[in-house]
């Protein structure tokens, strides 16, 4: 990193005055400035335009217009926030929709790729994937025809993906290859084009989990050629607390695909009330039951400032933001005992940096304790550090990291032990 | 019903006087006193307590707290919630969780119930259930092995259950007997106990949709012997447009089941980020993604509502309401072409009346549109009116029936055509 990278406040505060995306800060809450938030990749700040809608949604949608609002937005919300989301990664505005949990939408698609592609009978992931996702696939193995296995490659540092590895191991047995875009751990992003047109080269399908890039960084589905993407809203989107997730199936395969858990959302003629399921065209016949509304309609705000902030913007303030965090480890951070466990590399990086030290836990607690700092800790050692371009300032970035250091010169983690940390 | 009713306002507002549960009305947002609101069994009016919530919940808990809120309420809200639920339908306060939506719920069960009872090739319900849970049987017998298939009794006369053919279907090769125990369209309630001892005694287990009764009647899960149960929450629990359901699934039961969706969020040590997934203990490894916080959070005031009014004294203030309202259909509507649609016996009706007429989906858009009346339709000739105890008032009843027969004794319909109907 910079040789010579000043490691004082003011330089911090020069960066941000220089920030073009500065002010989109202030589109948010952000009631106590004291506080630092480094988790927007966990769970995204509160746009302010989303209090406001909030509140129309519960007292005069629901409260006033009671059984009404249906036609007036809720029936069309998945499909048109899709739209916009379809506008963040690269794919046409009917290819998205938003539905259930990222699990739920990855078991869908995933089952209904491996109906597709019988006698194929291996299925490709590494151990950097989300759990759940690997979860998600084991069930869905187990749930359909025998015969099928789930091949998890190791990674050989656990920080960078075994892109090598995967390729290798695509063969014209390999029904779906499926990762994590940006690992949610170390933050390593692969090479989406590539991994995507060789294991098209062997014949298989391939998925990839954008919950952690996309909001992130930009993403380009239609020119990598991807078959099927699920993501999160919760995290970059600013959607809210357990917001629902988006599906995405490239369009010339969406209508070939069926949904396993068929349900009324996804029925053509909804009140038709026939019995015979007839799947809606377009994205539709991916829903299942009735979306919870006032989540779902809350995506909306933040999807709409990243659209607004523009996302090669972002992208371009979250490299050097991150770069400067890192620059900042190497010179404050580093000689305290702390890893760097994200790659160096920014093409491979997300848009979050996680440092590693064998106080990990205990250092975590101290700084959300005592320090006013909020990042995460994913076990064994891992403190991530979030960096959500949208809001996080150069002074954030700054503080955070003298607040470590102090943490640890000082020994103030000494007065805490492990307890259950806090959630992705 | 009572020859000598009495037919005129006055009767209305002195049944409303002596209700005990009148004031109940107070605690819900009626904004619009002149709009008569029979559509609770669709989708529930706001409890007041519910618009407070919704800010607390954005601007403090997500706003302020932001990821802290999963170690402040949210990580339990699904089995907080799901035993305030059990309370509701006398089941333990362990055997109930509040996840995704009554569709997914019903698949997650049956493919868990059908994995149990492999040999058993029939699976049973009848031409009555919502066909969202048809299509979902019919999802899921498809991914399954095969050779199962799914047997739809059909009701002699679209109203009553089809009891008698369903005990006479039921034999050894029966898996599973599925039903909505109150039924959507006519509001027909089944013998859950008697059909449940018999499913039981030919070897299958039985799954009952409580979505139309809950919060409606007593419901004794725990007395019925019943295996497994889903409902929702955003009719007669008013828990606001598409939050989250639930479901149940017997103590002893439970842990035998798989969730053929394995999820993170049913993940024992959920933060060990293990890459083998190992369900947790109880009800919670029928979850799988993150759940949708905000319409998660908003069903518990009107769970509250329901418990501090009891379920009894709902029931017993339900069945007087639907009896005035069918007296009044005798004595006004019936004359007018109104069908009755729904049981005459109080024992077999849940609390929703629906009325037919050649002339229904006209007659429903008139009422919305000119008469400040909103029931729902299903087609091709049923108005529903729902009564919801805990808010419908004997007064909102008669006004009702007086706006549907004036606009059938004036032709007011005549001005609509049919358009698209209101959603359940």
């Amino acid at each position: 990193m910079p040789a010579g990278l000043p490691t004082d406040a003011a330089y911090a505060a020069h960066l941000d005055a220089h920030d073009p995306l500065a002010h989109f800060r202030d589109r948010f809450v952000v009631d106590d400035p004291n506080l630092i938030y480094l988790d927007g990749n966990s769970l995204g700040r509160l746009p302010a335009a989303t209090l406001a809608l909030a509140d129309d949604l519960v007292r005069r949608q629901w409260g006033a217009g009671l059984i009404r609002g249906w036609n007036e937005g809720w029936f069309t919300a998945p499909e048109r926030i899709g739209a916009k989301i379809a506008r963040l990664i690269g794919a046409q505005p009917d290819e998205v929709i938003v539905a259930d949990s990222t699990s739920v939408n990855l078991f869908k698609l995933v089952a209904a790729a491996l109906r597709r592609r019988r006698g194929r009978p291996r299925i490709l992931t590494d151990d950097l994937n989300f759990p759940s996702d690997v979860y998600v696939l084991h069930g869905a193995i187990d749930l359909l025809d025998k015969g099928r296995r789930l091949e998890i490659v190791p990674s050989a540092d656990g920080v960078h993906g075994p892109d090598a590895a995967l390729r290798a191991a695509l063969d014209d047995r390999t029904a779906l290859l499926t990762l994590s875009h940006t690992v949610f751990k170390s933050g390593y992003t692969y090479d989406m084009a590539g991994l995507t047109e060789e294991a098209h080269a062997a014949g298989a399908l391939v998925l990839w989990d954008l919950s952690h890039s996309v909001g992130a960084m930009p993403i380009d589905l239609t020119a990598a050629g991807v078959d099927m993407a699920i993501g999160c809203t919760y995290k970059y989107l600013n959607g809210g607390p357990g917001a629902p997730a988006f599906l995405y199936v490239r369009r010339d395969l969406r209508d070939t695909l069926d949904n396993p858990i068929a349900g009324w959302m996804g029925q053509k003629g909804l009140f038709d009330f026939g019995l015979a399921y007839q799947p809606a065209p377009g994205m539709r016949h991916f829903l299942t039951g009735t979306p919870p509304i006032v989540s779902l309609s809350l995506i909306e705000p933040g999807v709409d400032l990243l659209l607004e902030a523009g996302m090669d913007n972002l992208r371009a303030k979250s490299e050097a933001q991150s770069a400067y965090l890192i620059g900042l480890w190497e010179a404050l951070l580093e000689p305290l005992g702390f890893t760097l466990n994200s790659p160096r590399d920014p093409q491979r990086r997300g848009s979050h940096v996680s440092l590693g030290h064998v106080e990990g836990l205990r250092i975590d607690l101290a700084l959300i304790d005592a320090m006013r700092v909020l990042p995460d800790f994913r076990a064994p050692d891992t403190i991530r550090l979030g960096i959500a371009p949208l809001y996080t300032s150069y002074s954030d970035i700054h503080t955070a990291v003298m607040r470590l250091r102090e943490t640890v010169a000082e020994g103030l983690y000494e007065n805490y032990s492990a307890t259950a940390p806090t959630v992705t």
